[in-house]
C-alpha cells in the first residue's frame, strides 16, 4: 500500500436527533472553518445515532480511515449518551473513575441550588490515558487522547459548549499538529452554463492536491471555488491563489460578478452607489422578489427609488401607463411589453434606470408558442433601452430567481460598461 | 453476532463543498423524511467530497454496513464529478454506454439552443445492471440498481432535480419495502412566542416514543411535529396523531394557521380565492418581500392586483398618493402612515383588501424613539382599518419575514372571522 502523506480527518456527530429530518450537524461547520485555518481538511463526516451497535461501528470506521478524529455529541448524563463508553469499548481501554471530575459536576448543581442526580455521576469516568478537556458551560468534560500515532478528540453537542472548550483547549493543542497554511476563494458567476464554463477552465485545473478548484452550479449563478495549501507560509498559499484567480478571470472575464463572496444585489449596489445611479423595477412574473432582492442590501434606499409590482393586466396599465393596445397587439409576454414597463417606471419615478419583467413562472399560463420559463427582461436609460428574451428550466421558485438574476446582471454588465466609456472619455 | 434484523439505511453526501465551513448537506433532511413516512428510520449518514480515494473507500464502508445506500451528489459532467465510476469500481461492474440517454442529454441542450459540450457525454454511462432514474430538470441520469440484497440508489444533488427524481422513481419503487406506518403533522403557527406555545402545551407531550411531539422555533413562525408510528397500519398511526392533534387545536386555535404543511402565504391565497377577494399591497421596508410570498403561489393571479413597493418618501406620494404633510407630521414610520398606504393601495387598485408596512428593518436607521424593528403594519377593507405596531429581534432579513408574516397573519385572521359573520348571518 502506498504511504498516505496527507493527514486524514473526519469529524464525527453522534446523536439520534441528527438522523430525523429536523436537526442538522452545524457543529461541524464551525470545526471546519478552524481547521481549514490550520491548513487542516476535512476528509470525513459521518453521522451516527445513539444506538450501541451502528456507534461502535462507525467509530471502528473512524479509527480505520483517519488520523484525527474529533467526535461532538453523546456525553451527557442519560442512558442515550454513550460516546465515551463506545470508545472506550471500541479502543480497548478502561473507564476510569475521577473524584475531582464528580466534585465539579457536583459543585455546578449546588451553584444553583441543587443536589446532582445520579446519572450525572457517569460524567466523572473518562477513558483511561485521556486528558480531561474542561467543559465551562456544562457538566460532560471533553477528552483528548492519543491512540498509536491516531488523536481522538471527544466533545460535547451544545455549540457553546463545544466552541468554548475548543478554543480555550483544543485549538491550542492542534496547533502543535497543523499543516501549513490554507487560503480560499469564491468565484462568482452569472450568464453561463456550467458546462460553458467547465470547457472554459478545463485545462486550468491544478494537477496538484496543495490547489484545488471546484465548480457548483445553481440555476441563474456558478461558484468556483478555490483552496491553495502551502506548508510555509500563508502568502506562499495566496500567491498560488492570486495566480490560478488571475488566470479564471482572464478567461471568464466580465461573467464573474465576485470574488469576495458578495451577491450580485450587493455587487449592483456599489456600482450604483459608485455612479451615483439610481433605479426602479417593474415587475410582473417575479411578484416583487426583485425589489426584495434589493433592498436585503443595507443602504439600498440611496439609490433604489421604487418598485411596482404589475401582476394583472390593468395593474401594468394603472401603475405603469402601460397602454392596453400594447398588451392586445403582443400579449402582457412580450418584449414590448418589458420595455414598455422598464421605460415607464423610469420616467415615472426620474430614475436613472428602470427594469421590466414579464414572463411566465408557472406551472400553469404557458402555451406552445409562450412556455413556462419564457421571461423578458428590459433595461431602461436615459439614451437607451434593451430587452432580453430568455428561457429559464426549473420550477417557478428557479425561475423567478434566475429572472431576477438576469435583470440583476444586465444592470451590472451596462454599469460595468459604461464606468469604462466614461474613463475613456476623459 | 446475532441476527441483525432492521433494515439499515445509509445516506451518503458526496462533493467536495460540503467539506467546506460554507454547505450542508440538505437534500439528507428531506429524503429522511420520506423514508420515515415508509417507516424506514436513517442508520448513518456520511459525507465524502470528490477525491477518488477517499470515496472509494466510503462506498466500501456503506456497502458493508448498510442494506439501503442512497448517495446523492457527484453525477455531473465535469472531471470532479466521479459517484458513478467511483461505485462501477468498488462494485465491480462496468460502466455501459446508452446512445438513448446521450439523445435525451443533447435534446435537453438544442431546447436552448445550444450545443452539447463534449463533457456532457460521460452522463450517457449507466452502471451495468442499473435502471435508469429520469431526470427532468438536468442531465444527470439517477441510476437504481441491485447488488445481492442490497439496493443502491444515486441521486443527483440539486434538490429540484433530486426530489423530483425522487418523488417520481424512487418513492413508488422504496414502497416496496416499508416497514411498519408513520403518519406525520406539522402544525404551523404565527402570534405566540416559543415559551407561551409550550407553556400551554406541556401536559400533552406523550409519553410513549411510537408518538412524538417536537416543537421548532423560527422568527415569527413556530411548528409541531407531530410523529407516530404503528407495527399494524397506517389507520391505527393515524387515529394516535388525530387525538393529538385535536387536543393542541383545542389549546391553540387560531394561532394554527395549517396543519397540512402549507405555508400562511398558500393558507391566506385559498381564503382569498374561496371568499373572492382582492388583495393590493404597498410595501416599504419589506421590499417586495411581501409580494414575492403572495405570488410564489401559483394561481396567485386570480387574487393579487399589484404591489407598490413605495422605498422613498417621494415614492410613497407617487405610487400610492400618500400626502407629504402626513410624512411631515408622524414620520414616514408611523401607524398614520401605515394606514395610509394600506388604504390608497386598496383604493388605487380598487381591490377588497390592501396591506400597508413601514418600519426600519436595519441594521442602520433606528433611534431611540424608532428603533429597529419597529414595524406598523395595516390592513385595509370597504368599511375599516387597523393597524399593529411591532417590534420584531432579529436582523435584515428576519426583521423582512417577520413584517411580511404579520401582514399574512393580519389578513388571514380578518377573513376568518368576517367567514364565520358571514355564516352566522346566514
Amino acid at each position: 500500500m502506498k504511504r498516505v502523506k496527507e493527514q486524514k480527518i473526519e469529524i464525527m456527530a453522534v446523536g439520534s436527533e441528527l438522523l430525523t429530518p429536523y436537526f442538522q450537524d452545524t457543529d461541524s461547520l464551525y470545526l471546519t472553518r478552524r481547521l481549514n485555518e490550520l491548513g487542516m481538511a476535512v476528509t470525513y463526516k459521518s453521522i451516527v445515532g445513539d444506538e450501541w451497535e451502528s456507534l461502535v461501528r462507525c467509530i471502528k470506521v473512524a479509527l480505520s480511515r483517519a488520523d484525527f478524529i474529533i467526535a461532538v455529541g453523546g456525553l451527557g448524563p442519560t442512558q442515550d449518551d454513550r460516546t465515551r463508553e463506545a470508545y472506550a469499548f471500541v479502543l480497548g481501554r478502561k473507564l476510569i473513575y475521577k473524584h475531582e471530575l464528580l466534585e465539579k459536576i457536583k459543585s455546578r448543581f449546588k451553584k444553583r441550588n441543587l443536589s446532582m442526580p445520579s446519572m450525572n455521576k457517569k460524567q466523572a469516568y473518562i477513558i483511561e490515558g485521556s486528558e480531561i478537556l474542561e467543559n465551562r458551560y456544562g457538566t460532560a468534560p471533553g477528552l483528548w487522547l492519543a491512540f498509536g500515532s491516531k488523536i481522538v478528540i471527544l466533545l460535547p453537542g451544545p455549540p457553546h459548549e463545544m466552541i468554548t472548550m475548543f478554543e480555550s483547549y483544543v485549538w491550542p493543542r492542534l496547533i502543535n499538529y497543523h499543516k501549513g497554511f490554507t487560503s480560499r476563494r469564491i468565484l462568482k458567476i452569472t450568464g453561463l452554463t456550467e458546462s460553458k464554463t467547465d470547457a472554459l477552465l478545463v485545462d486550468l485545473h491544478p494537477k496538484t492536491p496543495s490547489l484545488r478548484l471546484t465548480t457548483l452550479a445553481y440555476p441563474g449563478q456558478i461558484e468556483i471555488h478555490l483552496t491553495s495549501h502551502s506548508g510555509r507560509s500563508l502568502s506562499c498559499a495566496e500567491v498560488k491563489i492570486q495566480r490560478l484567480e488571475t488566470k479564471i478571470l482572464e478567461r471568464l472575464g466580465k461573467h464573474v460578478f465576485s470574488c469576495s463572496g458578495e451577491e450580485i444585489e450587493e455587487v449592483v449596489g456599489k456600482l450604483l452607489t459608485k455612479n451615483r445611479k439610481t433605479l426602479a423595477v417593474a415587475e410582473s412574473c417575479t411578484g416583487g422578489l426583485l425589489g426584495h432582492r434589493l433592498t436585503n442590501v443595507s443602504g439600498s434606499s440611496n439609490y433604489f427609488v421604487l418598485g411596482a409590482v404589475a401582476y394583472s393586466n390593468e395593474s401594468k396599465a394603472l401603475l405603469l401607463g402601460v397602454r392596453p393596445e400594447l398588451i392586445q397587439n403582443h400579449g402582457s409576454v412580450s418584449p414590448e411589453v418589458a420595455q414598455a414597463m422598464a421605460e415607464n417606471v423610469r420616467e415615472k419615478s426620474a430614475s436613472d434606470y428602470g427594469v421590466g419583467i414579464t414572463g411566465i413562472a408557472g406551472p400553469e399560463g404557458g402555451t406552445e408558442e409562450k412556455p413556462v420559463g419564457l421571461v423578458y427582461v428590459a433595461l431602461a436609460w436615459k439614451k437607451g433601452v434593451t430587452v432580453t428574451k430568455n428561457l429559464f428550466l426549473g420550477n417557478r421558485e428557479t425561475i423567478k430567481f434566475q429572472s431576477s438574476q438576469k435583470a440583476l446582471d444586465m444592470l451590472r454588465r451596462h454599469l460595468i460598461k459604461n464606468e469604462k466609456r466614461t474613463d475613456i472619455s476623459k
